[in-house]
């Protein structure tokens, strides 16, 4: 059976879906692999460690994929990708499924298209959670960010020219991306404080020495608080009121605010609001992971840094796990090779089993029909 | 008396020789601070904020420096910013004295120039000691500046998707840039060797948590190692084909090199040369705190990053301090409010006392005669 491993063409998309590591594994199961030319650069990756691997290079996108039965992709086909796909081949990619304009056209070609972002967060399926590999790279990324813009240390220093005070640090959202924020400012020596719609999140954010920041919940409240799939879900007007105070007071004291809070397949939540970027310190740093969802603060701007008039910088990068291409790839791989035991077969090659709960969950076109939204 | 900050104007040059904390105790000696508009804004310090601490702010240079009897800078005044100094002000700076081709201008215009790198590394003086205060800041940068270009985590993660490995970081030279840059790596999680002439600092090294790389020494060269000025010396040839090739072969298992090796009035030492970075790692990072002084690695560009063809990146930003513009700042000024102590009498104002062997070592222009390379 042909595996393709194309080159990404989306801006900015430096990862890509497959290693040395992985390609090797692929060779030893009987796959023939073919990586384009070029894939890997971005990744730190050369031609020469996929051809060692046991991969064939080859020239071009066209050339790649001709003839593969799956293609492991970072990103969904676009449509200049799609002709060259074989009829019927299988593509598993990020496939941002609830605003890809194309899965009809997925559809007509017959693809077997798999979405790795509607993988369930349960322990069986946790290795190939593409959302929690990548999105542990992100926080790690948007501390470093912030440290980038910050013009301060983080850590206290202690000199001969006097004391220097640590930063401080507001992460709002304590998932992966949050938790791992956390980590790497604590470790950079800032003071942090966390927030999170979750209580759950509280016991985690202080096992990392983060300060947890509550808002009082009510009965019903506590009870609706966690929900299926490890998301946080929307909470009552009154709530979000007593929310955005707490968040407002603690922003303008802190010297980095880092945002992580995305509800899957709505516009991000608005955390941080004009008026509390104004009553921010001049020289504060905020960085929205959600800014390609719209941003937890609407004065983002996506792939910008923003400058306000009291000295605020917004930094509003997208793809931050892009920016540490060459371990998001790593594990983004691996993520795939997991997720490849479901459909690859020893005996019969590649099999679509929609038993299998993954399977069913990540499936959005088969047989010519979109099934994303249909379930 | 009036002290005059004004807003720096050489190229990349974020930092200000005042901060408000500095003002205020200037203000509360008595003196009168004329500060020029904007000159904090690169260190996140706005106007309004020296106003408050008792400066007016004056609109342009000249307004800040007119009849100002000393001058704090954070640069050696420009030809451009020459005439409007009052005759015989004393002007306290960054003067790069073994490279300024001014030094006879600021004589003919009978300015007390003081050079703070020339400040004696004695302990009477470590509260003046501008090189260190800004070399620290110089070491953290040079860590999150080789994070930002590093593909990979710095440090091990252990991920649902398997475990990645943490960065080898190699830094040679550990004064206090190499010293904060060990610190600061190893905070950020990843595994850090160090290399420096002076066997002393391998005690220094090991108490940071880093592996002292050694050259074995002869006794001859164990009691040439220590100079006086801390500062590392010229060592014979024999010692350096030893030391070439153990540097060598840890840069080669490095995924991250910094280089801080500086010796006073002369160019930087070579110490990673083009072969040794031929063999270095596709996406291993260097980043050439010397780049100023000529390069530790004679491949580095001022403030380029370049990228060789085995995929190495060579990051050679100049005034990394400055990247850090708000601490930097701090402690620069904090460091001329000390030195301000020798030269500031609360009965005489200014005075020069040229018997305190502080003053002696940095005054380089007096009573129209260059004092410094006369000594």
């Amino acid at each position: 059976m042909k595996i393709a491993i194309p080159r990404e063409t989306a801006l900015r998309e430096t990862r890509v879906a497959a290693t040395p590591e992985t390609v090797k594994k692929y060779v030893a199961m009987g796959h023939a692999v073919a990586v384009q030319s070029g894939a890997g650069v971005a990744s730190a990756i050369p031609d020469t460690a996929y051809a060692e691997a046991g991969a064939s290079i080859a020239a071009d996108y066209a050339a790649t994929v001709d003839g593969a039965d799956v293609v492991f992709k970072v990103r969904a086909p676009s449509a200049e990708e799609l002709p060259a796909l074989k009829d019927g081949a299988a593509v598993i990619a990020l496939c941002d499924p609830y605003r890809n304009p194309l899965l009809a056209d997925y559809a007509a070609r017959k693809l077997d298209v798999y979405a790795m972002e509607l993988v369930p967060r349960t322990t069986r399926a946790q290795a190939m959670d593409v959302l929690s590999s990548q999105a542990n790279i992100a926080g790690y990324k948007a501390v470093l960010l912030a440290a980038e813009y910050y013009p301060r240390f983080f850590p206290m220093m202690m000199t001969a020219a006097g004391t220097v005070k640590p930063a401080r640090v507001l992460i709002l959202g304590a998932g992966v991306a949050g938790l791992q924020a956390i980590a790497t400012a604590k470790r950079l020596g800032a003071v942090v404080e966390a927030f999170d719609v979750r209580p759950v999140a509280k016991e985690q954010v202080e096992s990392l020495g983060g300060k947890f920041v509550e808002v009082p919940l009510n009965e019903e409240e506590k009870k609706q608080a966690e929900t299926a799939g490890g998301y946080a879900r929307e909470m009552s007007d009154d709530y979000k009121q007593r929310q955005a105070a707490l968040v407002d007071k603690h922003a303008r004291n802190a010297d980095i605010v880092i945002t992580t809070a995305l509800i899957p397949g709505r516009p991000a939540p608005v955390l941080i609001k004009p008026e509390t970027v104004a009553g921010m310190k001049y020289g504060a740093v905020l960085v929205d992971l959600a800014v390609e969802n719209g941003g937890n603060c609407p004065l983002s701007r996506l792939n910008e840094v923003v400058t306000t008039d009291n000295g605020v910088k917004l930094v509003g990068y997208g793809n931050l796990a892009g920016l540490v291409a060459a371990d998001a790839s790593a594990l983004y791989a691996r993520n795939l090779l997991n997720f490849a035991g479901l459909i690859l077969d020893k005996e019969k090659g590649y099999v679509v089993n929609r038993e299998d709960d993954i399977v069913a969950a990540s499936l959005v076109t088969h047989a010519g029909d979109v099934l994303f939204g249909k379930g």
